[in-house]
């Protein structure tokens, strides 16, 4: 039996829309926050790099850093949310990357061979990239454990608003970061939705698929 | 009730990994790839800008353009996969994105005023940004209809491999679409895992919660 209160795939990805106000009676666990995010870097990211990192900001102090370089449209995501989980892309997991794999040969997984193969194909892409594509890597890679919270929040009852909306340049040491290392990618404000103050509209305007897709 | 073949929310997720070798004998019709491409782009982003493009490459002659710039080491994938999938964020959708909130006022779905504060506040802030603050919004964003596409995928029955490992700076322009515009973000291969290929290891080595995330 699964532990997802909502386990309907269907409704979790379509009916998913973003929600603003929260009801700011609603707290969620630390522990069942960090099972959301146990449950979101099941994400795939290239060459199983997983250069993410999230800071949970679930008290009145960490949001008073959140408001001091969010901007004023998100103010009430960061007013009634349980708590505002922000994303950031590690653009050094690739310095970690031989221990993993080490890891993962001590632990019997792989042979020494698929080990060193591996790491002989993919480190120096890494080790040769510019910082720029190193960044590029780091958010492409960290949106997609991203996009899981988003929908691992609605199996869990939840639900969440990504914010872009910040000083990108201040994000980092705000939150107590190394902001060479650390690239904000985006917060995602998550809570039970305010019943006194539901969206005039669900649905956001979408361009149709084909507006967006062709074939080759 | 579901138009998904597996519907299970928590086995889409936490059961989806890569497949590098497919059945090559599993074609996907067009219209399925339409329809989870339509499915996948039910993803949020920044400002509803949907800065995301699809070029869904099944023929031998669109694979073939793929093979003049992938990495050698994801030849397995193109030559197995049903189709590749490339993602592709869009740095212009800024600019149609008066006619969306256009489209939304004259369809009866917003107000007037509504659509007019939403382009005050919003729009300028994409006018004003750099070419390189639009690729990394583009890539940010694209991205999360890119992890919606491989969790539809695995709700259709598919397996997916989301594939970085190809000289970006020629993608956009051998798949015909204009490279100033539409940066490459990753390519996805889908199809049925190949039964007589089957990978040693299904799960790959992850760092824990502990290791990636904070409170604050």
């Amino acid at each position: 039996m699964s532990h997802f209160i909502n386990n309907n795939f269907e409704d979790v990805l379509i009916n998913r829309h973003s929600v603003r106000h929260f009801d700011p009676k609603v707290k969620i666990s630390r522990d069942e926050l960090q099972t959301m995010i146990s449950e979101a870097i099941t994400a795939p990211s290239a060459c199983n790099l997983q250069p993410w990192r999230f800071v949970i900001v679930d008290t009145e102090e960490g949001k008073e850093k959140l408001a001091s370089f969010f901007m004023k449209f998100n103010k009430p995501q960061l007013e009634t949310s349980s708590a505002i989980v922000f994303v950031f892309g590690d653009t050094q997991a690739y310095k970690s990357y031989r221990d993993l794999w080490n890891k993962a040969y001590e632990d019997g997984r792989i042979t020494a061979e698929k080990r060193d193969e591996v790491l002989k194909t993919f480190l120096p892409l890494y080790e040769a990239a510019s910082y720029e594509g190193l960044i590029h890597d780091a958010k492409t890679n960290s949106s997609l454990a991203a996009m899981q919270f988003m929908l691992v929040a609605r199996g869990h009852g939840y639900e969440t608003n990504a914010i872009q909306g910040y000083n990108a340049k201040v994000a980092a040491e705000t939150l107590g970061l190394n902001p060479e290392r650390y690239v904000p990618n985006m917060a995602i404000a998550i809570g039970k939705p305010d019943p006194n103050n539901l969206p005039s509209e669900i649905k956001s305007t979408r361009y149709t698929t084909e507006d967006v897709c062709q074939f080759l």
